[in-house]
């Protein structure tokens, strides 16, 4: 490793240390000269723009900037570009396909990470989570007099009450399927969803995945009727335009005042106000959320944060251990396979 | 319903309001007095040595005191005690025995309540949730700039890095089994649990319900290797002496660095100083308790409560509304049918 060698080995630059799992798998070959961030922060501009000259490969966080003149910088020399991230809203895809430089990613393997916050807030905001840690650390447990219905919320488990339970989901990609897999023993039998709407609908692929599942019922259905008819939604589509305040003040009226909201896709696909005033009036039960519009620039008194019956996590989706250990491996093999023209584990298409 | 009749109807005694879904089964019947303790708050003592007074049937909550001076102040027309329990320890059962009381109980129905909160507690001490809430209240996430592992925790699902996932339960019940059961999508293949001593094993009906549950490996072992293999373990036995501090410095000793407890079924079951000692010198990873010796006096200098990788919560395992009205529902029927000379939906054994 040297960011002042003058061998002919094929120049890596990575804007982040990955950890001691993953950064011998670059350092400790021979066939690449590795320049690697030294500090434990976000990737200076400066030093970026000085170290990427004459690169073969670039590994980046969703947190750096990928812009022309970072590629303008770099030169002919960029074969390949790395992210350790599924989401590439950072990158200018035109600006590589025009360059012929490679994008590697990394899906799939936080899909378990993000389906585990999914349960868990799911939980949290069901059974009042926030409230009732918040009123035992003000030390404030013995005054409340035990009473039958004290601190109760719904039940996300089907009951001799409720036998049936019905989840629904903005977004059925491959989280909100894992999600919906740990849900079925919870005595979740009825499953609907609202797919992008250029895709049709596939009634006999439904059938078979609730089959698979063992779920009794699953099937897309429009927004109003998932909103209506729903225990527990699970936000889990991607950002962007076309789904922006997607959960907006008609959807969260529409919904049932025992249910409960979860976030853990993007911010920008649920109406901060509305929501704030669906729990102030008590339209919904509550609400999970680990993204929230504005992040990570949320204050203490933000009114969602304020709420009682509101979770609020910082992105914590795909950040277990394992997973940003997984994705920091793959994002190390992408750059090799782009430096070293050999396949890669997880490339987007339309880049080669 | 009245507290002054002069009917030779059945007079119960009720220590607590029951919500409106459950009180019209008492109080719309002709064949019996209802004398209802008028205050949402503990049925005060002197009132209710005065009401008892031939009352055929008395309903109390696990806040009541039952003892040798109430059940005289009924007198030898008692026929029924009916508790909106599942745990009788307030209540002297000898005494029962001996003055033919009927004794109603209300065990089953709160399964899945505490179940999902052993999933809650158990994703919540993994994922670090007490300390990332505490964080964003404080309106401080955007001073955490992000980094590969920042607020991670180990993952409870399984991942490609750790393929095999251990679940320990410390005591094997009906909670415990609906507890593993939703443990199973996350990818828990290998179950250990410690039974009561002085049942023997059952390598036959472990391998049955283990094929059942579609785990691959279930079996009692003794507690030092349930402590050592497993990722998450989980305390469901009953309280009392035979339990006391069964986890202990030793057993938290011998626990995975990544491991964490849950605690949902009495606080005395885990030793706090030890508990502490282990969260601060990260013997274990965290823990999730909905229980706590104690409990409810616990002060905000708890050195529980103020542990970041502790979640406490107040003892709200069954508090799901639907679980409450049908412990509400139940200890009603259980009234009547030993007022009334029937069966009950749960009778302990041996008062009858």
């Amino acid at each position: 490793m040297s960011s002042t060698s003058t061998s002919t080995r094929p120049k890596v630059v990575i804007t982040r240390n990955l950890g001691p799992e993953t950064m011998p798998l670059l350092l400790n070959r021979d066939d690449i000269d590795v320049v690697l961030w030294p500090e434990d922060s976000y990737c200076d501009r400066k030093w970026l723009l000085e170290n990427i000259r004459g690169a073969a490969g670039l590994l980046v966080m969703l947190s750096d900037r990928v812009d022309t003149e970072l590629l303008d910088a770099a030169g002919p020399s960029l074969k390949v570009l790395s992210t350790m991230s599924v989401g590439y809203e950072h990158v200018p895809l035109p600006e590589l396909v025009k360059r012929n430089v490679r994008l590697g990613y990394t899906p799939d393997v936080l899909t378990d990470a993000v389906a585990d916050i999914a349960i868990m807030l799911a939980l949290m905001a069901s059974r009042n989570a926030e409230e009732v840690t918040q009123l035992v650390r003000k030390g404030e447990w013995y005054k409340q007099p035990w009473s039958p219905f004290l601190f109760c919320g719904p039940q996300l488990s089907a009951s001799t009450i409720h036998p049936e339970r019905t989840a629904g989901f903005i977004g059925f990609g491959r989280i909100a399927q894992a999600t919906l897999r740990r849900l079925v023993p919870f005595g979740i039998n009825t499953c609907l969803y609202s797919g992008n709407p250029s895709t049709p609908a596939d009634p006999a692929a439904d059938a078979a995945l609730a089959a698979q599942l063992g779920v009794r019922t699953l099937r897309r259905v429009p927004l109003a009727e998932l909103a209506a008819q729903s225990d527990v939604v699970f936000v889990l589509a991607p950002g962007g335009p076309a789904t922006q305040h997607i959960v907006d003040a008609p959807f969260l009226r529409a919904m049932k005042p025992t249910a409960v909201l979860v976030n853990a896709a993007r911010g920008t696909l649920v109406d901060t106000d509305a929501l704030v005033t669906a729990l102030r009036e008590n339209w919904i039960w509550g609400a999970g959320l680990d993204v929230l519009e504005g992040e990570p620039v949320i204050h203490a008194d933000h009114p969602l944060v304020k709420e009682p019956r509101c979770t609020v996590l910082p992105h914590i989706g795909s950040a277990s251990i394992e997973t940003r250990q997984a994705m920091a491996k793959m994002a190390a093999e992408n750059l090799l396979g782009g430096v070293l023209d050999q396949a890669m584990s997880a490339e987007v298409v339309g880049t080669k």
